[in-house]
């Protein structure tokens, strides 16, 4: 047998695109002692984080759960249980996560109508109203907060235009989700989707998602079954609501007691002041990161404040960069992905990294390496 | 806001169909501070965690990961992976488990042969060679440990058969895994999935997997991509090897720290000195149990040693007794899953609960419950 030594790893900065750094708190829910996932303790700890994730996302919604699985399995949740062979999709794309949707409808036999913007800018509504006029879609689908571009979209106009065309609005929540702005039921979203590894501070690995009445309505009216078994919300819906839990899979018992710890810590401080708190340390990296003479890749209007991104001026070698912040100063921070891989850097503000001691750590570093490196 | 109170669990002592207890030293490994997904430190601990996988699935399989996501998910992966629309299925169901194979199967748009045994004994190889004469399937798929009957089916006659008539052997072993022999290799096994919250006694939410070089053959070389693009191997292999991981998805850090350790522990005991251990516990409870007066359900010579599945007199009333282990004793032990359903208990011995004190500590709760309910 070959020996593996017991686990030692450094203590890490996180300020990439996540995951973000994770309370104490949160790190001592999840090593709770085991229990039964059908334990009426369990149980319990089910309810009370369907109510947390329900205040989270502002929304009254009944079926608001967790998948048992990453960010990527909400997303693939939403569409193969939504879509059937044939239906139309109206698919925005303005970066990595646009794209991921577009090829999971496609592999649901939908008929993609994609709707693109440069990375770097958020999709203009006039470009869905035009491709509205030319389909009957059963979705719209559109990220939130483009991870791999820090653009911020804004999404209450085409919600608007989404029901007008009698569509279902399908929002990409993952990074904005308890760091920005986001009303579920008052900007009419019928399917979200989230990560908790991103402003929430728990660990990766779970994906908490809410449907409005019209998208439960139109998956119980489904012609065929949904193509995945682990995901069809026809029979992971009897595992998280009811009195009598109807067993679908093992629940993921202690990411959950985690995640439990997590929403808690944000209903603690208040949405709104998360909110806040996320803007205000966005701006003090601004600030820093411009002296320094970096540029942001997204116009001021569309930045997001947990995920910056910004230029690398061409004199400068990022992954050296990048691997010297890592190695010297144990801080991690995004490299760029897709069409901006080597472009741009992306620096994670989110959840417990979001405080202005990360910010001044990481401008530090950056100009101590930044003065060897001229 | 809604007031939710800090997490307070019961101790409890988990003897049910999993997940079973967990030793502390994976509970404090899970508690790790946060590292990223893509850091040099965690590409390790995935690579120490594929090398030991295989140690402990006794293969040399390449393509030996972990699904992120429960043992359903580990089913579904092998099973969307391998079938396309229209291939042969054969499907052998002996208890709940084969059945969502068979469902699964399904939904891929295979043809599935269904060989069945009743509920309670093992699926005879015979069956199996006769659905063989009358078709030419892409797999042959069987459960190792049936969960939900406490059947331990033996496989090697019909690894022989499957490769025989030119098809890939599945094999389900969420229960069987560390706990009774298992040898992938050895047994010509082409793709195989596990749970981590059985004789792994890590936490639920994984599914350990691994696949032979004629099994990587037939996902290279399907004609549509995987339905799942969450599961598509095409693209999870990349991000599982290599020297330069290419991002799929954002890994669960903090439940693959926990499995590393579940994993060093059982290296450390040895596979036969644990499959041993859980037969020696196993036997200790099967006569307590039937000095108790309890038959169990299986015959001799197909016991599981980690499940017990022990039919219920008549005039006990098992929900109640069961709800008095819980309530009274904090001892978890599982009730009967679909046609068994309040008919038969099912005692685990798994991993960590599979100790001399679990055996006696339910013993004696069982024998004070049934002397007050005669």
């Amino acid at each position: 047998m070959t020996y593996i030594r017991q686990l030692r790893t450094s203590k890490r900065i996180l300020m990439g695109p996540g995951p973000s750094d994770v309370h104490h708190r949160v790190l001592n829910a999840m090593a709770t002692p085991m229990i039964g996932h059908l334990d009426p303790e369990f149980i319990e700890v089910m309810d009370d984080i369907k109510e947390m994730a329900r205040e989270s996302f502002l929304t009254k919604n009944e079926l608001t759960f967790v998948v048992s699985g990453p960010g990527s399995a909400g997303m693939e949740t939403c569409l193969v249980n939504l879509l059937e062979q044939g239906d139309e999709a109206v698919i925005c794309q303005h970066g990595v996560f646009g794209g991921r949707m577009k090829e999971i409808a496609e592999r649901c036999g939908a008929k993609v109508i994609h709707v693109e913007a440069p990375w770097g800018e958020p999709i203009d509504p006039e470009d869905v109203r035009k491709a509205l006029q030319d389909c009957r879609p059963k979705i719209v689908a559109i990220v939130h907060a483009e991870t791999s571009t820090g653009v911020l979209q804004p999404l209450e106009d085409i919600s608007r235009m989404a029901h007008d065309a009698g569509a279902l609005f399908v929002v990409d929540a993952v990074t904005s989700f308890c760091g920005t702005e986001l009303r579920v039921d008052e900007w009419d979203i019928d399917a979200i989707y989230t990560g908790t590894q991103k402003c929430l501070s728990a660990p990766p690995g779970l994906s908490p998602v809410s449907f409005s009445p019209k998208a439960v309505e139109a998956i119980n009216n489904r012609k065929v079954p949904v193509q995945s078994w682990f995901l069809d919300l026809t029979l992971v819906q009897d595992y998280w609501k009811g009195a009598k839990r109807a067993y679908h899979h093992t629940a993921p018992v202690s990411a959950l007691f985690a995640l439990r710890e997590a929403f808690r810590i944000v209903l603690e401080e208040g949405l709104k002041h998360r909110w806040q708190r996320h803007w205000e340390n966005h701006i003090l990296l601004k600030e820093g990161l411009e002296e320094l003479g970096f540029e942001f890749l997204v116009s001021p209007a569309f930045r997001l404040p947990m995920l910056n991104a910004v230029k690398i001026p061409v004199r400068l070698d990022e992954a050296e960069i990048r691997g010297r912040l890592l190695s010297e100063y144990n801080i991690e921070i995004g490299g760029g992905l897709g069409v901006l891989a080597g472009k741009v850097w992306r620096i994670g503000l989110m959840g417990e990294s979001s405080t202005p001691n990360h910010v001044h750590l990481l401008l530090s570093a950056l100009k101590e390496i930044m003065a060897t490196t001229k």
